[in-house]
């Protein structure tokens, strides 16, 4: 089922995205040749999910140098810097962006400074530069594919025959490079021959459930309904529900999980009806430094995410929303994390840590 | 704060009904003049809500025997009758609707079968025999509104100072004939001087919550912030949420509950919190010839409501939704039921049976 539709692509001289802006309606690809056109692209979100922007803009760094391919080496560098600052400038909150430019510009500087004591051949050649930018623009690419398909591999072994599954938020190839993590999950265990259904959580406010996710299931001809949030207990209650699996966006150490409005909530049944609960975590999202949830920020946006939808106005004029974008779930609420190193169980304080130490 | 706004009121010589269609934005009276209008209105929702659905085709007939009133009795009667049909079929799946015209037909038909005997001076003209038709169609609409005012006075003892409330749905004026059942209490709270704060549950798919219950507020100004529904759990865990109160559409004998799809979820989070959850039910609600909650019929509904918003697709074409509209809501989750008669705790099975014995 793989390659039937991906987020980003690189096609020798330009890079193709699917503008995710025009989804699930309209399945439209755009090809970029410039890094002004990945830059705009970024900032009016054609491609969003954090890997994902990260990697587009390693490869619009690659198109600066395709761009001066036939320039000089120092001509080259020069706009390699400018378009750096340019695709960096795009979204500035986005952490994954300003990694993936700085994988790049580390070491194209490196090799920078280093020649100019002791230039070489590669170094001085502007088409050399731009071989060694796409080489670092695939490595980022290639490494969050593998990293999720190891992920999901471990994953399906959790998903049983036949499961009935609930999934909340968007976690596919749309989120990320390619693949996924709890939607890859989902999909490995499809490729693995498993009759699963999913049921897909919309996900208010942004509706990534109803607008993403189902469109990546359909495209992945995995069967599925989408319900509305509040539905997900009653469900369990009514039917065979075998697991949830979420992603996530910073997991502490303790094992206490941040993620997309709803997830808490959703555990909380899971839990009540003695359902397991995974959270889909890459081992870059582990971060031993924060103790707990409690100490992470939980970022409130903008009222017009809850009070209108496609344009139009839903609630009163003057009222106001309360829109945390995240949640914390705790860690008891949670069975297990599936990494790309293995499915990691309680006790989380000394499995996560284990985990890390593991990761290459 | 009464009065400010009322779904129906009856003006004399026409019935002016609130177009809860064009709520929130615009608040828009219609005056109606025929039984043909009133049934108009109600298939085309200007009104929703069993209770004001009741009420309104009560007042339906008093307009028919209105319109007649210059005619003979015979005449009149037979008007009523072919009016009764034509706003029963309005909308056939409302209890409401029927027991109202029955109300009002049973009372006229008994005093006309009666009067063929031995006709006195009331039912001989068709003036008086709008007289009666519209004091029922008063007492329909006055019982409602004694029923809400004493179940709300209730439950407002319920609500500490300084409270913040989390409800979900709508239970209020535009719902009922007036004042409200969940939405009375908070409203009695405040017309108690409470300082309160109000969470509204959007309450998706069709989001009864950010577009009436959020009006409703504002128009009563009280302070109050539209949540999605997923949101609930996490401000229950992050800021200090006093209670949760909903209505409900049935009461089985043993305490379940079957309401609004969300209301299952929103009860598990707060019991894991250990907040009060509060379901208001007029006695008319409990039906203790439904031994439990399974024994109630879910109704799922198109998946319209789901994948499309403001008249435009959330979600791709060919995806498929899970609709159910109610859920159960287990006794065990719930800390008390408000009645008109007073607050009822568990056990419910001989608490819910001692209420409705005590009832007029």
């Amino acid at each position: 089922m793989e390659g039937i539709y991906r987020s980003l692509q690189w096609c020798g001289d330009s890079l193709r995205l699917l503008d995710q802006r025009e989804l699930p309606l309209r399945t439209i690809y755009i090809d970029l040749r410039t890094p002004t056109d990945v830059a705009t692209a970024i900032r009016e979100m054609v491609v969003r999910g954090a890997p994902a922007i990260g990697a587009t803009a390693a490869y619009g760094l690659a198109l600066a140098t395709y761009e001066k391919r036939d320039t000089t080496w120092s001509e080259a560098l020069g706009y390699l810097r400018r378009s750096a600052a340019l695709l960096a400038a795009a979204r500035p909150t986005a952490v994954n962006l300003t990694w993936a430019i700085e994988q790049v510009m580390s070491q194209v500087e490196n090799t920078a400074s280093g020649s100019s004591a002791n230039p070489d051949a590669e170094t001085e050649s502007a088409e050399g530069l731009h071989a060694r930018v796409l080489s670092i623009a695939r490595r980022i690419e290639e490494s969050d594919r593998a990293t999720n398909v190891a992920l999901s591999r471990h994953g399906q072994s959790l998903v049983p025959e036949g499961a009935t599954i609930i999934h909340h938020c968007n976690t596919g190839s749309l989120a990320t490079v390619d693949y996924g993590t709890a939607l890859g999950v989902i999909r490995a265990a499809a490729e693995a021959h498993k009759h699963i259904h999913v049921l897909v959580d919309e996900t208010r406010p942004r509706l990534q459930g109803a607008r993403l996710t189902s469109w990546e299931l359909q495209q992945l001809e995995i069967p599925h309904e989408i319900i509305v949030d509040g539905a997900a207990a009653h469900l369990m209650r009514c039917r065979q529900i075998d697991l949830c699996i979420v992603g996530c966006d910073r997991v502490a150490a303790n094992g206490d999980v941040a993620n997309k409005i709803g997830t808490y909530h959703l555990s909380l049944a899971a839990k009540a009806h003695g359902i397991p609960f995974y959270v889909a975590a890459p081992c870059s999202t582990i971060d031993l430094a924060t103790p707990h949830g409690d100490a992470i920020e939980i970022e409130y946006r903008s009222d017009d995410e809850v009070l209108v939808c496609n344009g139009l106005r839903l609630a009163p004029l003057g009222a106001r929303a309360c829109n945390p974008a995240f949640d914390i779930t705790p860690a008891d609420c949670i069975t297990a994390f599936v990494t790309e190193l293995g499915v990691v169980y309680p006790p989380y304080s000394a499995n996560l840590a284990a985990v890390c130490r593991r990761k290459p």
